[in-house]
């Protein structure tokens, strides 16, 4: 017989992932005929939650858990390979799981990687759990032993060790430049409000300006959809910025809080016949390869992402080592770096 | 306790892993004491080889093991994300090691996985199991009767489906390509010759040349050491590069076998005051987002890795769900595609 797992009971009841996963750990959420249902059926063929493998404890597998939402991303594989660096001088192993931004996938990767295979989990979750504020998966781990690290997308409800870099003050650094380089009308491309970082750039946008006594103008505020971030719509990308870069003539100047947009910005400044740095100054969120091979190279704001994973193996190996799961917890703050390059040169 | 690994084993017994693999499946290439030493150790301290985890093989875990030697890496990323793509549509989960291309780590990652984790493996082999020649774990992995396909660095001596590209021709079209745009002097910059991929490639644009009877000068082919792939040595390669060009100023034409030697290549020739492409003509292997983004934009042979990736999903998963582990195995070639952008236009 086939291994049972979440996905398979709430197909075969026809609830959602959810419901199961909360029915198992006996939510009150959840109405009790449907959690009688459930719990029925995951006894009848023998499912295995977590907690049954977590009571196997004394059984270390020296294995940490990598949940990350993307893979063709460079600063998600930069932190593993900062995590894998950590892991392996301590003797750890990494096993990575995708998410694909999706929830289901999230909890499903998650489900199965703590059915013993490893100790414990770094995370950035997906936009998609952002969005739904579904967080029973994470709590439920965490309550029934195994520790979690979070890093860069991190959320407030959950009680655990975070690894972030400094977002606001970040992007507050960025458009204080621009505005040294003389940009008065300052645009901003991010992300919907559900992406945590993406809101919290923003705010560091909104500070700098209020700072320097601008006015905020909220048509300068693009913010895109998720499916924008697609790689299949990377011509419809450039063109939506294109839009925005011509209903707005007067921006000088632009914060991307990430590499793909920044760099969408510059080339729909060129259909647009703008030159870059002279006619619009461009910085983006994330130093990635492409900011440094790009013409004109982009101005970036470093996250340092290798020493992020390094930090997160570190505070999960020093608790697994310590056996301590109780808090206090950290949160460690990395500090970004402006590194500027030609697409804010002055002339 | 602790789960006793190969590695741990190993570290105890004080020999190398491969040593511990290959007594515990009794091979005669380790002497009989040492043979009998590790399988009373392993006894002693209940260490559960993959084989009698093969054992419980009803249990079908729906989860597809892969093993990729880098993931800070356009190519094998992308790769990743059409093997998630084709499982999620089968039902399937993913998890993924990595070898960091060192031989141990392989071996490692496989024995952890293979222990009732996964169904499967797809696998790109590390730089160091090429140049050690020790294929063992991938032998007993397939013995035990636990599918294998290999993706983009395959090895001939293993039975075993595998999905390539077609380097060989790949890397002749991208060098006739050069031919027809007028050089003459045609370099070639390339791995070492344990690198199967690297060595076909290099097979490719020596075919070219005999082809269009221009003699091989062997001072034009640059074997860069396999150190030089570091992130951390980047400006070592471009300045390795520099002096080869400086030492044939002849050469009016480069065929790289990767995006970053391509990149790097002309990263050079700007330190030399050549231009490109009028003075020296550039194409590189692999379609990554750098060579999109480069300037002057770079011809590259594209790979499609996204495709390998569904394929490689597919062959595994039609031999999980048939249950037919033996020969005859398949061998799918995927056709690479010249994609012509600045770095070769004729003047």
């Amino acid at each position: 017989m086939q291994k049972l797992t979440l996905k398979k009971i709430a197909k075969e009841l026809d609830v959602s992932i959810s419901t199961v996963s909360k029915a198992l750990s006996d939510s009150h959420e959840i109405s009790k005929d449907t959690r009688q249902k459930i719990q029925a059926f995951a006894k009848l063929y023998n499912y295995r939650p977590n907690n049954i493998a977590l009571s196997l404890k004394n059984k270390k597998t020296k294995t940490l858990g990598v949940i990350i939402p993307e893979i063709v991303h460079h600063f998600f594989t930069t932190v593993v390979s900062g995590i894998e660096k950590v892991a392996n001088e301590r003797g750890y192993n990494v096993i990575i799981g995708l998410s694909n931004e999706s929830f289901s996938k999230e909890v499903i990767n998650m489900d199965m990687l703590a059915n013993g295979s490893i100790d414990g989990f770094i995370i950035s979750v997906a936009r998609e759990t952002q969005l739904k504020k579904d967080f029973h998966h994470l709590h439920e781990t965490i309550n029934q032993g195994m520790p979690i690290v979070m890093f860069d997308r991190v959320l407030p409800e959950i009680a655990c060790d975070k690894v972030v870099v400094d977002d606001a003050e970040g992007a507050r650094k960025a458009v204080l430049n621009l505005i040294d380089a003389g940009c008065r009308n300052i645009g901003i491309i991010t992300t919907e409000d559900h992406v945590s970082v993406g809101k919290l750039r923003t705010g560091g946008y909104e500070a700098a300006l209020k700072e320097r006594n601008i006015p905020l103008d909220e048509g300068f505020e693009l913010k895109l959809k998720d499916e924008l971030n697609e790689e299949e719509n990377i011509e419809e990308l450039a063109k939506v910025i294109a839009t925005y870069l011509k209903d707005h003539p007067a921006i000088d100047g632009i914060f991307a809080v990430n590499e793909i947009y920044a760099l969408s910005a510059m080339k729909a400044a060129r259909y647009l016949g703008k030159h870059i740095p002279k006619d619009l100054k461009v910085i983006g969120f994330t130093d990635g390869m492409l900011s440094k091979y790009a013409t004109p190279s982009l101005t970036t704001v470093s996250q340092h992402g290798k020493l992020l994973g390094e930090k997160a193996a570190f505070l999960l190996i020093e608790r697994l080592e310590k056996d301590h799961l109780e808090p206090p917890f950290e949160t460690i703050i990395v500090e970004t770096e402006l590194v500027e390059r030609e697409s804010t040169k002055q002339f």
